[in-house]
């Protein structure tokens, strides 16, 4: 069993692991300490070793911040994790304060001292947020201090894991498409075209399309962690920990990689002198900029060159991707004819559910990895956006309750991210008229047409628009970028309220997955991927447009929707989705499976 | 008659003008000069003392600029204008360039030559198109010289007509229901709160709305030109040249407000040394930084703190607005009328359907100017969006034609602005459908509900996407905000694809004017002024949601519906609008108008 559901840290770690980190602090003559949940690579998901906020706090969100200072300490946390942080942390350690509405920066106007020195690891922020941080100190007559040997790392001493050190192994062409030498050759013409003589990549995700490698050092993505400086003539220095390296690797990289000891990297920045380096502010820390300007290289900040690319797939991508959702869609159409068939007479519990659904992905014998922990979600627990069961959290099913399923799986071939909302027992009629609502914005976002140079922001409306006109909402967003075989959340497109200014290209995933949320009561999902299509002409019509073909195929539970409310319009959607659903996961099934499906996608 | 139909430039322009002008800058040591579109207050539409671009290439279009050397000129305009350039302007003596692809920078960093000295006028410039044209030069070792004593004004000489000297008058509290008082506490305040003394405001619309005074300067809109400096404690002086200031106005502006010379201008600014002062680069030209700057004052870059407020109208001017929409949807209704009874037997040209729409309006006994020129095109003149009737381009409406008329008025109690595309005769299948498709979108956005703090660019695709599924859009923003016996273009809210960040609040007024243009052949636009109303309940919601009040009040074009493409809920909606129609302007017409009425708005 890949997932537990067991809890890493309590309030207690404040209390415990506070007196160490002030003691290490003293040492270093600082007065306060910035501890962000970031760590030097920027990742969503941190190895166990880089979860300095989890270990100083026991906050385990994946977003925050902690001040600590040798007399009092903060923790901040963003509207999602208002409960979850009370939950977590001892409030008598650490008051509790909002990290947008004034943030770490408001709080050292106020909190800091004239004189006091607070230290900071420079490899752990970006220049942007840095330079706020210190302006902020600035005007409390403070002053930011480099800590380039972080305290915390100090205090926390034996106790911390490991860093990891996965195996970096090729990723065959089969999969990636393309050979990497032709992205270094196109990605080194970009800088070229930019006026950089390099590119310093920091990012797990662009190290392991630009070599077509991958490892295994975060969990639930197989991303290397190391660094790269790539130049515009195509040629590039790889940095990894000699431990990673497989015996297969360097032949795989070929005579314009070289690998080179994490230890060098500042050396090698150094040698750099001179040339215009281009670095991406989110991505890389300020440390990446410090050591380039005090080696004498012009720094470009631009974003990352690969974040483009990447996330637009290549046909050989795109056909893995179709062939992993033929896979993971079989898998969950075992799981929810289980869902359905147990439920009546014992309904699981939320673990049990979990289980269940890994143990189908499982037995499929591709799959490498979740592509995150399962969130399965009854009744209210479903309202909680970012619920995972735990031991201590698991909910029995109750008749009459719905069960949101949130989950994802990484093959070689693709990785998928999918929602379900099932009913357990029978549902009431407020939840299936929520399901519709939620329904028809899943479709009026799956059949969009638009135009060349459209983006995300533009089109999270159509997802939205029937639920407002009920007002109702939801408060995430309604898309993000997906992977091939690598991050389950990737830019640069994203499909939300918040502007973006990305055009959505072809190749390019995204979810589709508007919800609704009735909290202590019940969430509803219904999430698939979309790749964006080539601009194709439609008959009678004078402009190319895009759309969107579903990767996802799972069935939506008919129990929910209240057929009334859909147009006839979106029955005949919904009903052709069903039969693709049918017609490409159904060969895979027998017996009760194949029939139950039949009956699941039948017209509405 | 107030609208006319003659060209008040031609291509001789350029060949007759340019060298009177070379001959100023040679005067000056100057090598080159920049003329834009813009003036002295960044107005959209300019006194014709200030068109320098029309006067010295021909070009009146609403946007763009030239660039004069000693031997050679180019002029850049924007896509809008590519086929209007080269009707107006002599391609011999002007180079023709693209605004916006490579623009007066592009050209500059090519075509000047080092040590060229290359003159502009700091009062037209906003500071940063400045700093960029300044780079600009940089690279071409060339620089930017400022010529306040602008050379093409020399060169005009006794030909450039006199500035406008409109009498600046009081608008009453009964149209502007706030007292500037209260305007000028409320608005100071924001400026403390900002941590600013005071703001230097230039827009002449800031100026009408602050101190509910109306002007006559520019064309199509009560604007009274000059600037005003607004303490934070609400006092202010308003600079007026004296010929403007009418016996009543001293009085209006009560104590608090003093009336000064614009010559006393730039002393004002060094008077305000040492203090913290807010200047708008949107609004403002170069001249008002770089005075401040020398002066000692700390400039703070921001919005002009009236924008907001004003785009925010109050309960009595709402009330206004409606009844100045019953007025002159009244008025239309009458020329609707008149078009399809006229045309079976005679099909009128534009410049007679324009002059008879005038004389409409004119009858109402409230009209005070239009608030744009009427744009009255037929067949494939309908197709040119920036299109104006003139007595060389006019068209008269053939049977199987469309006629797109966007037209609207000043009043005291309000600003209209109102399209309808009319058949004549009987429309084609094709038109019919077009016409249907736009319909369905503007039907969409005007029944939109929506959560606060959403903007105008995340509903912008609810007026497209009906047409983007059929391979169609347009190629222009779907609602601009509109004043309040003011601009009929009025920011800061915005419908439209480019991203904006300004949430759309009550009591803004927006256009809603989706449009289809086939080229050569016929133009299609909706277009109804909208009200964003309070947050509301919805039963059976839980978050209150925003929503518009349609304005504008007309029919719209029965026999250009393909009824079969409107789903139900579409139908009823437009039978709910056209049964308005009825009920507010049917008790002003009798006769045949109000039969002819009655039948236009029946249910579809």
């Amino acid at each position: 069993m890949r997932q537990t559901f067991d809890e890493t840290t309590d309030p207690s770690f404040g209390p415990k692991h506070l007196p160490l980190i002030r003691a290490a602090m003293a040492e270093q003559g600082l007065d306060a300490l910035l501890v962000p949940h970031e760590d030097e690579h920027q990742n969503e998901y941190l190895p166990a070793a880089n979860d300095r906020l989890g270990w100083a706090t026991g906050f385990t969100g994946s977003a925050g911040a902690a001040v600590i200072f040798q007399d009092k300490a903060a923790i901040f946390v963003d509207g999602r994790y208002t409960l979850q942080v009370r939950d977590q942390v001892d409030p008598a350690t650490f008051e509790i304060r909002d990290l947008v509405d004034g943030g770490v920066s408001g709080y050292l106007e106020t909190a800091a001292q004239p004189g006091q020195q607070i230290g900071y690891d420079p490899r752990l922020h970006s220049p942007d947020a840095l330079a706020r941080l210190k302006a902020a100190a600035a005007k409390a007559g403070a002053e930011l201090k480099p800590a380039p040997l972080n305290p915390l790392d100090a205090a926390w001493g034996e106790a911390r894991p490991a860093q990891p050190s996965a195996p970096v192994v090729p990723h065959p062409l089969e999969y990636a498409g393309e050979e990497s030498a032709a992205k270094r050759k196109r990605v080194g013409e970009a800088l070229t075209a930019q006026g950089a003589k390099a590119a310093v990549l920091t990012a797990p995700s662009s190290l392991a399309w630009l070599f077509n490698i991958r490892g295994g050092d975060v969990i639930r993505s197989p991303l290397p962690l190391g660094q790269a400086i790539l130049a515009a003539d195509g040629t590039a220095q790889l940095f990894l920990d000699p431990r990673k390296v497989t015996p297969e690797l360097p032949a795989w990289l070929g005579n314009e990689v070289t690998l080179e000891r994490p230890e060098d990297l500042a050396q090698a920045l150094a040698g750099l002198k001179g040339q215009t380096v281009l670095v991406d502010p989110a991505q890389s820390s300020a440390w990446y900029f410090d050591t380039l300007a005090a080696g004498g290289a012009q720094v470009l900040r631009a974003e990352d060159p690969c974040t483009l690319p990447r996330a637009c797939k290549n046909p050989v991508e795109l056909e893995g991707t179709r062939r992993a959702h033929a896979r993971d869609g079989a898998a969950l159409t075992r799981f929810l004819h289980w869902l359905e068939t147990t439920s009546p007479t014992s309904p699981p519990d939320e673990i049990t559910a979990v289980r269940q659904l890994e143990a189908f992905r499982e037995a499929t014998g591709a799959l490498k990895d979740l592509s995150f922990d399962t969130i399965a979600g009854t009744a209210g627990n479903g309202a909680i956006v970012h619920y995972r069961p735990t031991e201590r959290l698991n909910k029995r099913a109750e008749p009459g309750t719905l069960m949101l399923i949130d989950s994802g799986a990484q093959y070689l071939d693709g990785t998928t991210d999918v929602t379900r909302t099932v009913a357990i027992g029978e549902p009431t009629q407020e939840m299936r008229e929520r399901f519709t609502l939620v329904l028809k914005g899943h479709l009026a976002l799956a059949r969009a047409r638009f135009p060349v140079g459209t983006t995300g922001s533009a089109l999270d409306v159509l997802a939205r628009h029937a639920l407002w006109a009920h007002g109702l909402d939801y408060d995430h967003g309604t898309g993000h970028g997906v992977g091939s075989y690598l991050g389950v959340h990737e830019g640069p497109q994203r499909i939300s309220k918040a502007p973006n200014s990305v055009a959505l290209k072809p190749g390019m995933i995204l979810s589709n997955e508007p919800g609704y949320y009735k909290e202590g009561a019940y969430g509803i999902r219904i999430e698939n991927l979309e790749v964006v299509t080539e601009p194709a002409a439609i008959p009678g019509g004078e402009r190319p447009m895009h759309g969107f073909e579903t990767l996802t195929l799972a069935p939506i539970d008919r129990r929910c929707i209240a057929r009334d409310l859909l147009t006839e319009a979106e029955r005949t959607q919904l009903d052709a989705y069903h039969a693709r659903v049918r017609a490409v996961i159904g060969p895979q099934l027998d017996g009760e499976a194949r029939t139950w499906l039949d009956a699941a996608t039948a017209p509405i």
